[in-house]
């Protein structure tokens, strides 16, 4: 069944959805309620969407005087796909109509074998996850990609580390591939989505979330929408100019944040130290391995290889001389710090708030806290889930859809 | 009459009203096109809008072939007031619904003379504007201050140029004077407001506006709103650090940008200049006067002095440095440069865009514009009458007003 054009027909309906996404089964009395309906007019819309397999029924609830209220739900068989691509893994996740994850499978990929490699084990993973019984009848997918999106147009533009991948139609191919509605966002802004929908920002409208991995780069959430800047490209200060005489940076310029602080970085600093004999720990990794990555780092910070922590804590130092800066531009209530160095954990952080806090304009940092990403892993899928979601859960054209 | 409470009914009321403002006189037959509105609705809403004075006729339109559609326009004695309150200097300018100013006043001040007596003086100035038959019945008043603004309260918060104003209520003692609504933000984001309403970002919803005055400060435009930030302190840039050892700043630290780029900077070191021979114009000039401004410098540029030609590109880069990761950061449509330092003109503009274009992410600068302010002066007031119009205009708790 093709599912592409279903959405629903006016803003009651699109509310009727999304309050039972972020509520569960509800009974149509709090629905009426919250949503100030008529019991008429509502069910009304509930009959139009269970008509159109949306929502279900439910039960009753337990009476509160009168007659018992009926439950309704979003469909059992509603499901929401999010794929994230990263530089050097895909992950794959199928969710419910309330987003909680049903089914999660990661692969290693490389980003640079071009988009009909990498979509590919990214649609095996959604076939396994099929196969298992997880998926059937796909709702929607969400794709978030290591590089700059032009999110109206679902393409990449001009990714750094993604050769062949510049405006390849990722939304229209995996849409076909998928039979499904398809949204393409940055993968960072798509990580930013699922903390705000599940994780530690929960709560909060105006944040940052900077991603630490291979790359750097940070999702913007103002007044609780992403902010892609007009070519899509808001967030990547990977390679904001730290100084004029730093290291060379991948793309070309010298002293870029990444250049300093990224994965990549401190890989690259890491095989400089162990072949010098600074730190006896990476140098017998080195000779295990023949090559250090930035997994080597945080394993030889967790030993307390005090070469590995000044590495860590020189990181966060970079890191936090950018962030102060956007601190005091954007007043965030919030900064997340995410992705695979972050991993390290508190040394790391330790120093960026130290930075943070004492650069920052007092007034942007009275009450800002700088904590870990909750999710992990699955803040990519989990955000691809709720992007699609949004969208499905919309009057097609309608004004909530930004 | 007081006109405190004096709000549209309803959501198609403040349609009905933000279309006239935009477009002038509209004839009923367009405006039930623009807003979807059946004849008889409209005559509804239109009748109650002259009820309460916001609307009158104004003639018929031209037919079109069937029957003459009557033009409906704002109350002819609709005022705004937008009140823009500087370092050394306060703005007011009476505004009709259309925004057109009909009266602009300025005087001298000192900001940290407090509250009292620099509100006072802003309400000598509208009193002015009353006695000429300018402004009779005022409708609201937007105000802006040079420093950080608590919007929700209207409330300056720690603002570092002006002792005795933190917490002031300056939004109750201007609505009890002026007997209407009054809205209080940061001066420069009512700049950007005014910009975006009547300057040279009409067509833009995401741009930032760089004012380099006494302080430096920015106005952040995001999807069309003022983006204000958490604490109400967001683009508040000027004490974004630029090097560990730069000069003392006001604010106690080291390195700021202010301390670089502003106006008092510049001054500084004008003043340092002429007092070691490196400029005869500014030594002539520190001479007459006693003292030397950012004026003086932008005199000095306009003689072509090479010291001052200097000092002002150095301004301009390291303002155009720290902009440069803005851009990458929010990646926005357009940058506008404001304020006294910008009316230096092309040699500092030419150098912020030497740096921002060198820089920032191409993807972020490929299209670009940084241009300088259209409106200058009238910016901030324009904005005012902007902002409280956008209030008066809404539905009292409305969805629209965020």
């Amino acid at each position: 069944m093709r599912r592409m054009s279903l959405r629903p027909e006016n803003a009651q309906q699109a509310r009727v959805l999304r309050l039972l996404r972020g509520n569960g089964p509800t009974s149509r009395a709090e629905l009426g309620e919250s949503l100030r309906l008529s019991r008429s007019k509502l069910a009304l819309e509930i009959d139009r969407l269970t008509e159109q397999g949306f929502v279900e029924s439910d039960g009753f609830a337990a009476s509160r005087g009168g007659r018992r209220s009926s439950i309704v739900r979003l469909s059992r068989t509603t499901r929401f796909v999010g794929i994230d691509i990263g530089a050097t893994s895909v992950d794959v996740a199928v969710t419910n109509g309330e987003l909680d994850v049903l089914g999660h499978l990661s692969t290693e990929i490389a980003v640079y074998e071009g988009p009909t490699a990498v979509l590919g084990k990214a649609l095996e993973l959604v076939g396994k996850l099929r196969a298992e019984g997880v998926a059937t009848d796909i709702h929607g997918a969400g794709i978030g990609i290591p590089g700059p999106v032009s999110f109206r147009d679902g393409v990449p533009v001009v990714p750094p580390i993604m050769p062949g991948w510049d405006q390849y139609p990722v939304r229209e191919a995996m849409s076909q591939e998928l039979g499904a509605p398809v949204l393409v966002d940055n993968d960072v802004n798509l990580m930013a989505l699922g903390e705000h929908h599940a994780g530690v920002a929960r709560s909060v409208d105006d944040f940052l979330l900077v991603k630490i991995g291979t790359g750097i780069g940070c999702g913007i959430v103002a007044d609780g929408d992403v902010h892609r800047g007009v070519s899509g490209s808001a967030g990547d200060i990977g390679h904001i100019r730290i100084d004029d005489d730093g290291p060379p940076c991948t793309c070309g310029n010298i002293g870029c944040l990444e250049a300093y602080a990224s994965g990549a970085a401190l890989a690259r600093d890491a095989t400089a130290a162990a072949r010098v004999g600074q730190s006896t720990y990476l140098a017998e990794r080195l000779e295990e391995t023949g090559t250090l990555s930035a997994a080597d780092i945080t394993a030889a910070v967790a030993a307390g290889d005090p070469t590995a922590v000044q590495m860590l804590r020189g990181s966060g130092h970079r890191v936090g001389q950018v962030l102060a800066g956007l601190v005091s531009f954007f007043n965030p209530g919030l900064v997340v710090i995410a992705g695979g160095v972050a991993g390290a954990g508190h040394s790391l952080l330790a120093e960026i708030r130290s930075v943070v806090y004492r650069r920052s304009l007092p007034l942007a940092t009275g009450n800002l806290p700088i904590v870990l990403s909750e999710l992990a892993d699955a803040a990519g899928v989990v955000g691809g889930a709720r992007l699609i979601s949004d969208h499905v859960f919309s009057v097609s054209g309608g004004a909530e859809e930004r």
